[in-house]
């Protein structure tokens, strides 16, 4: 951490800083320069608060060189994390898709929906029983009757359950339905259901906020690593921009950065990233051609009788068409 | 709700989408323009889905008529909500001044600043008793113990004490102490917590979401409302922009926007939006010249030792300086 | 355009504005809900300013049908536009690729820079002679003496040459040596040099503004083909997000959404996105598996002594292998 | 400047550096911390280009210290300048109200607004004869006949003009005719035109760009300033924010924040920011409350026969309204 003083700042107040931060058990390198004196602390700052500092007068602003994770942190962790779900590895390389529908709806519908896709090859089903969603008059999901049709799906095909938990008091359910339980972007910054994540062994697939950076989306599975649950699956689902013609804008540049600042891995949802099924495929290419862990895709066989986000949903020919164009890139991207 | 159909759709395929509609209730008007056909359509559509919608193949795009909210609204709602705190009218017309510490530390420290900002009129003590920090490694708060300290602190001055809740887990041990309950900016569309808060009568404070729109933060009023609760009090406190000089940037234009779409009263929240104490003083008068009924200060005796956010806090001579300018100007504004 | 009247507004002052459009030569559908009555207006609205229209005490706001652009739209032209540069073909389903320095520095720095690029594959080389920049004290640019390098540059490769033309008054300098004249990012409504480009007959590189919508970039297309030019190539260099890792975010959407949209090719530019070397590789794959048109990347043989830029200059073996690599995956991609 | 070393970068590396910065004539303070390696760089760096240290692969980043602007900066000019046209001040601790026409239309149109705007008060009248517009297809300005007419209002009125000059080849035209000549939101980083108006010594009021920073807008000012012409107002307007209520977003953060940064006068645009007229009195008694230097608003006798903005532009007993309304906040302000 480097504190810059404002310039004109008398020597006095600044020794007493030097003394102030050596006593929280930094060491400090003062530089002086034409107009500005600079403090560098040395050692782990990590629990400074830096508002603390700030609101002394003399400050001019901070620098901060650590980043504020660790955990999270390639540095700390060079080699790549591998979740390991029911036997199925994410993360060591290949490409893992993720298919089903929005939200679960009816027997019918969830096993159709997941036998189509396990014919085409997904690997793990998705689908959701408690649904967040932004108008109190939408449909909130089925709740545990839709839990139970997961787990029935996953017995009759073999598929792996990832689905959504949305609150604390909700937790123990869903956590004894689903492989994979998935944060949203909405509650990225849910401190309190992170921390409850981070208690239990269940891995989570971590949503990128509408509109947060990458740090404060490392700082969250930072959250849940701190707590003890180190399976975290990091996804990118769009952020929100001024564009309108998609719902939001998928980050790709997010996948080579995660690669360099974590060792977690992290798949990308094409689906609710543009809001549109025709540009899924587009950007489940471009994800997998930029070096991906895995997809998570929805797909439904009416779409325009979906419940929720049907405009975003794969028709199945539609969803077979992409995985053999999502097989040849991912061929060809690893050689 | 006004459906755009993509130019060359075949007119079977319009008529089947009008009979659907008149089958959810609807009554359907047809234009046919040079390129796109329209259907409007009439009658309450905020049950229908969009998505749905738009998942059919010959739908361009949707235009909505109608706003998605319908409690928090002033066309149904014309006169002004005013909320009753201990007897304190909040949305009367007067400004109320919430001020107080980010975080309740000790009782010395929460009384010390207790007495300070009530001796110069603030009608409302604010303290943080549950802390939703970005970092794992930041001080939590206090949490029950904090709240004691709340309650001794309104026994001894007799404001009314505003405070946050960060989860549905301990909603109803703040609301023992509490006389209105925050609901911060990360927590805003957490919508578990705003069905629990809207089946408390409470009063919310509700925070606007980081880069939240005015229409999903009243759709977050709308989820606190359709649950019973009708005592909402919005609160401005800067949204996400690229300006790195402040840490949020405020945004005023919600005050006379707010007025003019809704009927519950708001408040403005200076401390964080700039994340610097220098400017408080003329964003809280701004706000009050832009009509606002009340504001949320934070004062603290000592910021450079404050636990969080030091550097916006207010020192007590400096919140006497406030108070005196903004009452003018209220003065003023009220003719 | 759909006129959207406020609710209780008398039923003369609708016929009076029924009356106006009329007037306006289109016709009118009025559709009276329960809270909103609408008036749907049929014909060419494109003239129409919806400013004078919202102006009236009486109308809550306007819905837009039509697409503001007409010769930039695929509705009106449905065949993909193939620019033709000195025999080189640009948007006829391969990617072209355009490479060089950031800035034109030298004779020697040029002729090396160009050479390598051409010997890897490259089909267009890039080099900026004038140098927008956000600083007076930066460099900027050699001006006419770099335009007559990359003209040597032209003779000695066979290279077709891609620069950047700042404002009207060096447009005919420019014009002289440029087989493609690029609008920068800072210049997509500078509406002046719009029209000037729009003038000419040399192909223009429009590049996306830093937080510019996709309708605008092409309103700002439509500017220059309203004045007779219909050589414009489209260029996704990234957007302005909240995201600090990255300089912009590459919005890789916007490859299949122009592609539905508009007709005109569409190239990405990875290196002034990201801002970073090691992310150019990852994000021009992921182009091109998107269905891009054609990538331009910065190339430097000394990125530590370029003048500007240098954090995102490829070196030429970096180059050599995204080469490579991009060339596998549009060969898959196209099949 | 302070450069971060990646962890584990080599001594000698480090030692290279060193003396690479010092031969650039800084001096070099080292401070080795457990993880990271900084080299704090005393001296003028502000024309180091920091993309060509960031392309040295043993670099992680840089932290900037020093601001990128000095002739627009408070640090080195601490007494606020005033701008003087025709002997009206502005920036001297007055208000200053520019109004009028967003722009010029006819003779009577122009002369009626004058006269109104000046028998409330206003000090300069505002109109536009060169019109920057999104569409090609909108209304373009009057152009040099819309000056002449701006030159009779004057000679009529006595009230200096203040109108928008689009492009370096039309500069001189506007010139001749203007007392301070407006640079709009999307010219902000028109290099070429500032430089221009930089050797000038008009007046210019300088508008900030619609998604940039404060430190970017300071950095315009800078490149006018830097050819030689003091005398730049700078002009708050509203920012792109995910808001669609109103246009823009009015950053009223900006006023408090460039007083302490700057020592140029800034003024508000409040009918450009909200884009809805309705909303211009509550912001414009918002701005002078935080202390603005002046307002420039949109008056119009018949809005809604406007050729462009009428939606944002008052009439003319509301402009009387809002007169006395700022005139009274001013005053308790100047307490």
């Amino acid at each position: 951490m480097v504190v810059v003083m404002k310039p004109g700042t008398p020597n006095e107040i600044i020794a007493k800083l030097e003394k102030k931060f050596e006593s929280l058990g930094c060491s400090v390198h003062k530089s002086q320069g034409e107009d500005y004196c600079l403090l560098g602390l040395v050692g782990d700052t990590r629990k400074i608060d830096p508002s603390q500092i700030e609101a002394n007068d003399h400050v001019d602003r901070l620098l901060r060189v650590q980043h504020p994770f660790k955990l999270a942190s390639r540095i700390f962790h060079p080699e790549n994390t591998v979740v390991d779900v029911l036997g199925h590895k994410i993360g060591d390389g290949n490409v893992t898709v993720m298919a089903g529908p929005c939200a679960v709806e009816s027997e019918e519908q969830l096993l159709t929906i997941a036998q189509l896709v396990k014919e085409q090859g997904a690997h793990i089903l998705r689908g959701g029983a408690y649904k967040p969603r932004t108008s109190p008059y939408s449909f909130q999901g089925m709740e545990e009757e839709g839990l139970k049709l997961l787990k029935k799906a996953r017995e009759i095909t073999g598929m792996p359950i990832v689905t959504e938990v949305i609150c604390v008091e909700t937790f123990d359910i869903v956590e004894a339905y689903a492989d994979i339980m998935q944060i949203g972007a909405r509650n990225m910054q849910n401190f309190a259901l992170l921390k409850k994540a981070g208690k239990s062994k269940t891995p989570v697939l971590l949503k990128r906020g509408l509109s947060a950076t990458m740090e404060e989306w490392l700082m969250s599975a930072e959250y849940i690593m701190s707590e003890g649950n180190p399976n975290v699956i990091l996804c990118e689902r769009g952020i929100r921009t001024f564009e309108k013609y998609t719902r939001n804008t998928l980050d790709l540049s997010a996948v080579p950065m995660m690669k360099e600042l974590s060792h977690l891995p992290i798949i990308v949802d094409p689906s609710h990233a543009a809001g549109k099924w025709s540009m899924v495929e587009p950007l489940s290419k471009a994800a997998v051609a930029a070096g991906v862990d895995g997809l998570i895709i929805e797909v439904h066989h009416q779409p325009e009788l979906a419940v929720s986000d049907g405009a975003q949903s794969l028709k199945p020919e539609k969803f077979a068409k992409l995985m053999t164009a999502v097989r040849r890139i991912a061929e060809i991207n690893s050689i």
